[in-house]
């Protein structure tokens, strides 16, 4: 078997099954916040994984807050900046490859708070076009309240400028928000040495449990709270912790921190299985080829045969690829994503999305390879469109 | 070993821990929203979990929207009647009993959208006025947006005029929102039955995963999404979907489901260790003692020891209460709730809170009587206030 959606969700990752495996072992299961010190006991191991996490990422422990992942991440900043916005700035800077989050996080802020969107462009090979946003910064100088690029784009893989990005707003005393989910446990990140203000993170992108997370924040302060509660997280987020999810958030960092030497040679056996297609079909489109992108993520596309009979092909032979979009893939059009890059139909209708770890290499690309000519093969005697 | 803080949190009940045990052996980690097998798998288990807690809690499937837990239902539930208020109403109705996510929450929108916060009276065992609630309906008749009661207080388990409150406020055309969270799993409860709007749940109060929780809603189209995402839960809560925290929590909704029947016991167990206590302490005094309240809840006081001397003196054998508060009882005060109810200092800094779920009996309690009652003996021969 061979899961190839780790974009989507990686499974658990050893280190977490073998941590949960003796986690449910023991009797420490209770409330993190009472005076007794089975509770004192789980707190203090939550402030443990807070250092790991900080160790691994480059961020103060105290710039770490925990939450359940990703989406509530993201609308967490975005209440922070936007509904507490303290100037009369409107407009707010993004691209239209952003993760589903975003524009649906704006939307209500463009509906309900008056905030005007502007769009970055972006070139064929998926990335977002710094000159874009000087030029936005340009025309539109005192009224930019918010910048939102993401770090990596969850469908092709390509990573933003996102530092760039940050260095072009701090020369301007824009505020920058990334969303690096796509990006963290998929690449190399330090907080410090990115210089971004925010980072985001979802646990089960990196084999912890679902329903973990956490945001860093390089001023906490700038944070207001989107779930309330008591003082749990320094009151900046609510609720009773998710000591579970924080335990295997902190094993999921940590096993990919010795495991990160594996990215170099992971990329180097999916540049050349994307050659070894496109030496057998020439017509195999690889997205985003000539740019930086996550070392495991390929998006590919064999114009006339559509992503899902590719994908059910693969699938009979125990590869779990996916078809378009990271998170809901039932849309058998050309995603929002590839239009942006101005890809047409004839080949944004046949893409599928190959997304590895770092466990895999060379071993499971051979095997996709076989798999994915073969399917090609058969089904490119009656293309589909 | 006795755990007494099921109301901050309960361990994972016996059904959770082997569930996840053998959870462990699966290879059935993936993307619950793609479309390969093994994401449609989860998928269906996600729906699966919705039915079997549909079934308990007595609501259709489709009206539970799952999320990261209760502090999250109320900002969600909050978010969705106050921010997206249709009328120019401005009064809310509360009382000063609630759980602390409920004035965090009301603070929000009382400084930041102009509503007005009204307090209903309550007695001095802990029960809110429903004669208080009529007078202010009486009073501001045409301008309440809102009026929010718990089912059961978290630290002294009085449980609420609930069902009352929700036909007062249906006669008024009221909305009613009842924060559930400490009553759900702890007594009897049918969605249905309760006339209730909406009712929000917290999988860790139950011994399912911490994270895992959901609200329902009678009509889910009054829910604005919180944390926004994708079409995940309809549209109204984004995120990859907490899949284990999810089966967990069926998990545990049944555990509680097929225990039910032992509530009974266990009221009766908690009454004759109150009554063994105040019959060698009649000093010994017992919150919310004439009135209904949770099975396994017990808020006792001896005045002039200081709660957190019983609480060490128990601890050190072996038995873990809590002092007053649910969640963060680092407060060598009394609390806000029994300031409320008209309690002193002199009975409230000496509170010490016990809860049990129902796979606790006789035996605990019996245990416990002779714990306390030798603590009572010990400190009181030196008292520390």
């Amino acid at each position: 078997m061979i899961y190839a959606d780790y974009n989507g969700s990686s499974p658990l990752v050893p280190a977490v099954k073998d941590y949960l495996k003796k986690r449910l072992e023991s009797d420490l299961f209770a409330n993190p916040n009472a005076i007794h010190s089975m509770g004192q006991k789980i707190y203090q191991g939550i402030e443990k994984c807070r250092e790991i996490i900080a160790g691994v990422m480059g961020c103060y422990p105290d710039q770490i807050i925990f939450n359940s992942g990703a989406s509530e991440g993201v609308s967490h900043v975005m209440h922070s900046l936007l509904e507490y916005s303290a100037s009369e700035k409107k407009i707010i800077i993004t691209s239209r490859i952003e993760h589903a989050v975003i524009p649906k996080a704006l939307k209500y802020y463009q509906e309900r708070r008056g905030f005007v969107v502007k769009y970055l462009e972006v070139d064929s090979q998926g990335v977002v076009k710094t000159e874009s946003l000087k030029k936005l910064i340009e025309e539109n100088k005192n009224n930019i309240v918010l910048v939102t690029v993401m770090a990596a784009n969850n469908e092709t893989g390509v990573i933003q400028p996102y530092k760039e990005i940050q260095k072009i707003c701090d020369a301007h005393g824009i505020t920058y928000f990334s969303d690096t989910t796509q990006y963290i446990g998929k690449a190399e990140f330090n907080f410090k040495e990115s210089g971004l203000e925010f980072a985001i993170c979802s646990g089960h992108k990196l084999g912890a449990i679902s329903g973990s997370g956490f945001i860093i924040a390089k001023d906490p302060t700038r944070l207001h709270p989107l779930v309330f509660g008591s003082t749990q997280e320094h009151g900046h987020r609510g609720g009773t912790q998710n000591y579970l999810g924080i335990e295997t958030l902190a094993v999921a960092i940590q096993y990919f921190n010795e495991n990160k030497y594996r990215f170099a040679q992971l990329k180097e056996a999916k540049l050349k299985f994307e050659k070894d297609v496109q030496s057998s079909f020439p017509e195999a489109y690889v997205f985003g080829q000539n740019v930086d992108r996550l070392a495991g993520t390929s998006l590919i596309s064999y114009p006339g045969i559509h992503s899902q009979a590719v994908q059910i092909e693969l699938e009979s032979q125990d590869i779990f690829v996916t078809t378009s979009a990271a998170c809901s893939d039932n849309q058998p059009e050309t995603s929002i994503v590839l239009k942006e890059m101005g890809i047409n139909d004839q080949l944004g209708r046949g893409v599928i999305r190959v997304s590895f770890n770092n466990s895999y290499g060379e071993k499971e690309y051979s095997q996709l390879a076989r798999s994915l000519k073969s399917a090609y093969n058969k089904l490119g005697k009656i293309k589909s469109y």
